[in-house]
């Protein structure tokens, strides 16, 4: 295994590279990568979804933040690499690393084709008395990987208006618009989900987020399709004409922007890579603003909100049907796995025509595995459910008609005192976000400790934001905006989809997560100002075993009792007896 | 009176300036002016605490904000002066005023002694494309005002370690160690706040904030008091000279900046006059962060906070019985103003022989007068106070031992239901807050939300923020944190003192606003982290007439009851049997 580092030092030497930095990217900023982009995974043999490697003649570090501590250690065995922890003291980040162990005029290789603009730019800096030469089109991973997976050949589908709500047109007048506003005479989208969501398109090479590796460029009079020809039909092609769209070669990107001189381009700094911003001539100025379809594309219309209801139903009958199944499965005292629960929850979706795949890898803990975040059931690593505590299982379905994420708890046995405090005080969060009302202006920052409240005065905090947004048939996490403790500027306006996922982790012991999902809509105007509301787009039993009446106000015992209600209601006609009676009693009035 | 206004712009064709702005400022970025600094008030006969009066020869202009639309109007009648409306669409920012309306190469004048280099910064840059001459050493207001008041003469005063709890060589120390942190080899104090806590001393030249004027220099081994030497005694300068502490003349700051080269100067750049940062050579680098003094201030530690408990207990007491009083006088159908009401707290708060004066002007508020956050009740203009509704009172006093600020509404007749829902609203917002548990890290911004939601929830909003901190024995607004939704990044930590004060204002009804005090301190650490809560330091009555139970969770019910009751057992020995009786039944349990 310590042959490839060999190799790669080997190429470094060829290559005069004295350290050679391999991160987790690819072209588009993209969070989830294709398997071709794995380089980082393919030197360390670490498959976390968030990892620095550096590598130089005398030392192999990876760097990874808290998450994956113990992941890394076990899959890096016999690599080479050491792991360097983020977050965690006496450990320095790695640009500091670079800064405390690079000699004076050092060459220092990375892939530009992938590298964020951003984060080159910090190495740079941090490096600026060291005189350091940065090569930056060195993919060396590339020339050693023999069996490198191919890049995906996935095929385009279109989002008729009927599903996407808004013509492409329309979309592009509104675009115009906008950069009219900005004195912009270019947009240059090199995000895939904004791409996507421009030209009303999905496709299949990253399925979980119907992504399709494609560049957009829009002037006031045109609008380029950047794409690997072969995975657009003609009639795909043909409308997006009638629309004012044309289709380029996918890399020609870079040779229509090198021809770009003296204009202002309005582009996403934080989400370019260092080739992208290369190919920009200095002489052009920038807009670095979030791009206005980040911003649309937040902002639901009333078709995709309608749509997404349906999603969420569709998704939470495969999901209720899956909790009866498992709990009844234990009842019978069967054997039931982590894997085996995910298993039987693709056979639910999968009677569901319109069911494309998940949105995510479902996360099914049971037990201490739920204290952990990001747990993955792995097929040689994975653990039995057992008749006490919880099985934490937080899953999401891509359908054409919308994208799915929920989380629930779900009480497999007998709890203890602890545990249904810590389940009570989650869902108090949960509930108290969700009846927000909250003046225009505010932001999910300000909201975030909202679901926090309750457990913060019992001492309790989870190590993660409170929620995220999420797309239209499309990427699971979206931005721009956030609930989170970290500060955030952007105001949650109506039709934004945000999830509200409060929870509580006990290292070695217990994992709850309670995540709904939410659409922000108009609540009143009024002298003191204009307000806005949360409507819930998922129904999902939280269940009466779990909650302590006597920690709930009378205002969250209604709330509750509303919820489940409307939870029995809207299965209860698809399910047979034996699930309805099961769903009857996990909704059952407190 | 357009007298003033012919003589300025006489004065300016002499000194051959076009346009003359004159601010609300002093040489230390006072909140609270002293009179000789009062020139915008003197040309344009508005008193408002905040605008900004534009001059040119045939213009006239004063800027100011919505609290003050109706009182500068009035004010500036016959003065030659046209009111230009902060916030109002369709008035210009009084920058985009000059960058329309002056030529090329006009003349600009300001008086760079007292104005802002931030706002002036600005200025030149909204000018920069016009090649504006800005002459910045213009007094104009100072030739023309024969009958100018003097610069105060106010003295010093000394408070001992008993009162200030750390001595001047431990705060010495503490600052030097931040300034080798910063590695700033001067350390620049030009806040009156910041000099007076630095060096224990206090001062009657600003008698409600209890400042003196003065400036502070700091080395690693040199500490300089600027002052003018007749305010301070020779006792005073001796004890400081064995702290270390050596004394200049007031003015001599400018001298001794001019010598200053090639070194780091920490100063804080945001409130730094013009001429102070002229007298800056330009070889140095600026530490232009938060200075240590602000941060270290900002922490009361255990013995000021001690005091404040005491101040906040005399003060309270003073309340008490000016409360007790206005609602007998009414009983017996007497007629009471809103001055009577500030002149009666007055004779109770002078019976304690520790009273130094009020730390702001009362705001002594009836019915729809409360309505108008700022309101302030003249002797030729003001309100009887009659036996319906709300009277508001939000007032503050001085003492060696702490500074106080607290608000209530105070039930003076029948309430309607519209009342009664706003004030329990409100409450609710206020027992939120103050029950709050918080994860170190939390900013005062965070905490904002909990104060508004129960409002939110019935679309109501203050336009204000819902705290601020507050000296020791000073100035009555403090920060650098403050609890608001208008973004903050000051963590609050133990020993922070902040108001809580949410409330209603329903515009030509009536205001209610609720204005507790609270310390931060340790709650718990544990694997989630390090958490703190709220000590309340303010004990005044939450009247149960004004309060809906029926909207009150247990959990509240609880709170309110506990903090009634130590209101009454606070002060039940200090006071008469008739008052007695009163306050237990302004505080019974419900």
């Amino acid at each position: 295994m310590e042959n490839n580092l060999l190799k790669l030092r080997q190429l470094m030497n060829e290559h005069r590279i004295d350290a050679y930095i391999v991160g987790t990217h690819d072209p588009h900023n993209t969070e989830y990568l294709s398997d071709y982009y794995k380089s980082r995974e393919w030197i360390t043999g670490f498959t976390g979804s968030q990892g620095i490697a550096i590598i130089t003649q005398k030392d192999a570090f990876l760097w990874t933040d808290g998450r994956y501590f113990i992941q890394a250690e076990k899959q890096m065995r016999d690599r080479g690499f050491k792991l360097m922890k983020i977050g965690i003291p006496g450990y320095p980040d790695y640009k500091e690393w670079l800064v405390n162990n690079l000699d004076d005029y050092s060459v220092l290789g990375i892939w530009g084709a992938v590298f964020p603009y951003k984060e080159w730019i910090d190495i740079k800096n941090s490096l600026i008395d060291k005189n350091i030469i940065i090569k930056d089109d060195k993919d060396l991973i590339g020339i050693l990987w023999d069996e490198r997976p191919l890049l995906p050949q996935g095929k385009v589908f279109v989002l008729d208006v009927e599903y996407s709500g808004r013509s492409v047109e329309d979309k592009l007048l509104d675009i115009r618009k906008s950069m009219v506003a900005k004195k912009a005479e270019f947009l240059l989208v090199t995000t895939l989900d904004d791409v996507a969501w421009l030209y009303n398109i999905r496709g299949t090479d990253l399925p979980q987020s119907l992504s399709i590796f494609s560049y957009a460029l829009i002037t006031d009079e045109s609008a380029y399709l950047y794409i690997d020809k072969s995975k657009i039909d003609d009639i795909t092609i043909s409308g997006l004409s009638k629309s004012g769209v044309e289709i380029r070669r996918y890399y020609s990107i870079f040779d229509d922007l090198i021809k770009i001189k003296n204009s202002s381009i309005w582009c996403d700094l934080n989400s370019l890579t260092l080739k992208m911003f290369n190919s920009i001539d200095d002489s052009n100025n920038y807009i670095n603003e979030i791009l206005p379809t980040t911003m649309f594309k937040a902002i639901k219309n009333e078709v995709e909100i309608a749509q997404q209801k349906k999603a969420y139903y569709e998704d939470g009958l495969a999901i209720v049907r899956t909790h009866h199944w498992l709990k009844s499965e234990l009842v019978k005292g069967n054997t039931i796995t982590e894997i085996d629960v995910e298993n039987k929850l693709e056979e639910y979706r999968n009677m569901n025509s319109c069911y494309l795949g998940k949105s995510f890898d479902t996360i099914s803990a049971y037990g201490p595995n739920a204290a952990m975040m990001h747990y993955r059931a792995l097929e040689d690593d994975h653990s039995v459910i057992e008749r006490k505590g919880f099985h934490l299982m937080d899953c999401g379905a891509q359908f054409p008609f919308g994208t799915t994420d929920t989380t629930r708890a779900i009480v497999v046995g007998d709890l203890t005192q602890e545990q249904k405090v810590a389940y009570t005080l989650a869902l108090k969060g949960n509930i108290n976000l969700s009846r927000a009302k909250f003046l225009k202006g505010t932001t999910g920052h300000s909201l975030d400790i909202l679901a926090r409240y309750y457990l913060w005065q019992n001492g309790i905090d989870y190590k993660s934001g409170t929620g995220h947004g999420i797309g239209f048939a499309m990427n699971v996490h979206e931005g721009p905006h956030r609930i989170s403790p970290i500060p955030n500027s952007i105001s949650m306006v109506p039709g934004m989809i945000v999830s509200n996922e409060p929870g509580v982790y006990i290292t070695g012991d217990f994992g709850i997560r309670l995540e709904n999902i939410l659409v922000v809509e108009d609540f009143v105007s009024n002298e003191h100002g204009t307000f806005y509301k949360f409507d819930t787009l998922s129904y999902l039993p939280f269940e009466p075993e779990a909650i302590l009446p006597e920690l709930l106000s009378s205002d969250e015992i209604k709330w509750l009792n509303d919820y489940n209600a409307k939870v029995y209601d809207l299965y209860e006609k698809a399910l047979s007896d034996e699930e309805k009676d099961w769903l009857a009693k996990a909704t059952e009035t407190i």
